[in-house]
């Protein structure tokens, strides 16, 4: 499955020599097989499954398998391959055998030829996340309900200590689950490479060999090729049975701890927006280290910090936070955490933003989760209201604004004149004053017309635009929603 | 810390090239040594500690840091050497070493000579547990509160990877703990060995080098010397530290899921004793399968099961058990597990045991975690209870009684002639006519006068020593607790 560099060949193997034991074998394999699905309720009755074939001995023998058990399980089957084209002839040989092998079983074959879009990952990993969408894609064509696919238990074992010299908590070391997503399924995660060997041997099955599998440029063929081996003859002949299962034991813990993280972050999180959340840092207290250390995990996805960039180094400089009673860090260029007042503000910088209103409407503003109503009124059906407006309301006289109106958050040097006051005041001391969280200031939107700050929403309003005996007609203008009000700081 | 084979040699390392920097390393390894004190709660102030210090370079460096915190911590310090005599001279040499370092620092030093008794071990785990006794009898005898130990992390890293290799879940990859049983604390464990030498140069301390921690017939040396540098070559030059990591969060994870293993235990056990434990199986199901084999793990120790034997195949023999209506598996030779009508009964092996009864009088019976009263009396005091005395009480005619009583568990060919019959039954009959499960008939009372079975205890009386109206006086017994009966089955 991890093609690239040098060439393939078709071998057909020998059939077995011992026709009673590898009878026995392939015949255990099936029910094994059978068993490992069924633990893991990897498929139900009726679905139709899309299996990934690469060519290399273990899809085929995936292939085989499920061919043997489709009447039994009673499912449909599509063969899907990718053609990475990273390996010349070779790879487009690899296609056509699988087309064949497709034919012969009549069938439906998918396939696609795609050119590698590396993007800063590895080769490794582009080769996967490009199959990995290939294989999606067949899903919803042919309205399948499953991705199969043949990891082994030896991949099980080359992924843990893959991930283990990495470095990896108890998610990381699950390593390869049997189901994902619901959608894909490893009927093979159960099965050693060498039994895989023996079975196709046994069956009869030719497949191709991946030249590039030998490659110890890679660092997985150096786990497999020369680590294992020799971990197995100093330490444990059993080692790979011994991983995948401790692979097992923590794939299950993970579930359970993940289980318990969900309602954890449900009564934890304050507010949600794209670009900030708030946690109570009480509530955050009330759970272990390692539920506290979970929920920041998953805030931090949510924020679109990408799985990788979130180390054990960048949770425990936010859990360290979390003891002090204010300050703040940045875990990233555009990323800073602030702890203030019993709240924990996690937020991506939010770029200069601007959103024109419209005006009488409803103007959605997706950078501040919020909506802003303007209404165009005569005074006097406000002028009973203007003592209780509250602090997300404003009415303004109508005749003394001009330009269009927008919406947007503060910027360097910006001033305006505050009710009841003669001169001007700094928008940024106006923030300070009021206890503002530098991490929230830049989300307290200002609304303006003409490039006058009319009122600086939740805080205060502007003295020039204010109603008077004079006023006519009023604008109405109504905010909803946004972090710094819902969470109250 | 780890001693056998070969000889040692005392050796003054040369003191800092850049004092500067060293400088720095001596302080910072002072605070770090500090915080990790501190954020493992590892010593309270007032505390006295005793130090184990084999006189190799963790164990001085260690007393180094100790005596130089000691007056910040308020702590007072003992120094322990065990010779383990296992590299004749050498041995005496460290404990020589050590012993002019407690004094040259004035402090109390403890040391014992042992001849290390193997026991089925090998040579690294008889040392280490005689030197675990030794400790806790030198913590004992001068009233300290706390062991420290010089783990460092690279003892950790290694710790990892042997447990690795044997087989392990979060609890053992856990491996080393900063504090365990509120004693044994590791104050070094944050700390890499390359650090502690350059501190002990620094600090220009001696110490003692033991040869034999450069033989690779021992595993862990193998991984020190041979398999952690290949790692940090190949994969990862930071690899000890990426393992101590993964220690520290599975170590963290694994306390959450004991904390909630715990009270899922009270609710699954509905009996607890030294043979026998019953769990109740829908409540056991009601628990993530994480949980389930915590549960299973814990009661096979509460058996006297021995850790190592319990293995990850153990356990989901068991668990496998579950899921038949009924069944049983034996995990060793002496050891039953049996699933009955929502029980699952673990049991080791009663021996045939028997009870003499103090009559009249309260007699224990051990074995079956039960008590008997007996009382002598008049019939004319029970002759109003006889037609409800329940299952747990029964009189006998004292008249027709004679020898001692005594209490015992079934054997083969038991029989006696229950009440209302003529003939007499096998008591092996009975108790399957009754439903008694396998594995609780050996726990099932029989009370004999003179080897005749007066009572199957909470099923039969038998016939011949029934009241009848020549009854003068009454033999009234009452029997007490035992599982079968407390549990309903």
């Amino acid at each position: 499955m991890k093609g690239s560099g040098v060439q393939s060949s078709v071998c057909a193997t020998k059939s077995g020599i011992l026709p009673g034991v590898e009878s026995m074998n392939s015949q255990d394999m099936l029910s094994d097989v059978r068993d490992h699905m069924s633990r893991h309720n990897l498929i139900e009755h009726g679905h139709s499954v899309v299996v990934g074939v690469s060519g290399g001995p273990d899809s085929v023998a995936l292939l085989d398998l499920m061919l043997r058990l489709r009447d039994d399980l009673d499912i449909e089957i599509h063969v899907a391959h990718l053609n990475h084209k990273l390996r010349g002839e070779a790879s487009n040989l690899d296609e056509v055998f699988v087309a064949n092998l497709a034919e012969s079983n009549r069938l439906p074959f998918l396939s696609k030829a795609c050119n590698l879009d590396r993007g800063g990952k590895s080769l490794e990993e582009a080769a996967r996340d490009a199959r990995h969408a290939f294989l999606e894609d067949v899903l919803d064509q042919t309205g399948s309900h499953r991705i199969a696919l043949g990891h082994t238990r030896s991949d099980q074992a080359e992924t843990f200590l893959l991930r283990l010299f990495r470095g990896a908590g108890t998610r990381g070391l699950g390593a390869i689950k049997p189901l994902r997503d619901a959608v894909w399924i490893r009927p093979l995660l159960g099965m050693s490479r060498e039994r895989i060997v023996a079975y196709n041997e046994f069956r009869n099955l030719s497949f191709r060999t991946d030249e590039s599998n030998k490659d110890t440029r890679f660092l997985r063929n150096r786990i497999r090729h020369d680590l294992i081996p020799a971990i197995a003859a100093t330490y444990n002949p059993a080692i790979e049975e011994v991983l995948a299962r401790s692979a097992d034991i923590l794939q299950q813990e993970d579930e359970l701890l993940e289980q318990m993280t969900e309602p954890a972050l449900k009564v934890t999180v304050r507010y949600r927006g794209k670009q900030k959340i708030i946690l109570d840092v009480d509530t955050l207290f009330r759970y272990h280290i390692s539920l506290r250390r979970r929920i920041l995990r998953k805030v931090l996805l949510w924020l679109q910090f990408s799985a990788t960039d979130i180390t054990f180094k960048t949770l425990h400089r936010v859990l360290d936070l979390l003891h002090e009673t204010s300050g703040n860090v940045q875990i990233s260029p555009g990323f800073c955490i602030q702890k203030v007042t019993g709240s924990l503000i996690l937020s991506r910088e939010t770029l200069p933003s601007e959103s024109r209103l419209e005006a009488p409407g409803i103007t959605r503003i997706p950078w501040l989760d919020a909506s802003v109503e303007i209404r165009v009124r005569p005074v006097s059906e406000v002028v009973g209201d203007l003592s209780h407006l509250g602090e997300y309301r404003a009415c303004f006289d109508l005749e003394k604004l001009s330009g269009s109106l927008v919406i947007r958050n503060p910027r360097e040097g910006d001033r305006f004149q505050p009710f009841g006051m003669f001169g001007t005041q700094k928008i940024s001391h106006l923030l300070i004053n009021t206890k503002i969280p530098r991490s929230l200031r830049d989300q307290v939107p200002l609304l303006l017309s003409n490039s006058s700050i009319l009122w600086v929403v939740g805080l205060r309003r502007a003295q020039p635009f204010s109603i008077t005996s004079t006023t006519k007609e009023v604008l109405d203008v109504v905010f909803k929603g946004g972090c710094l009000f819902s969470t109250g700081l």
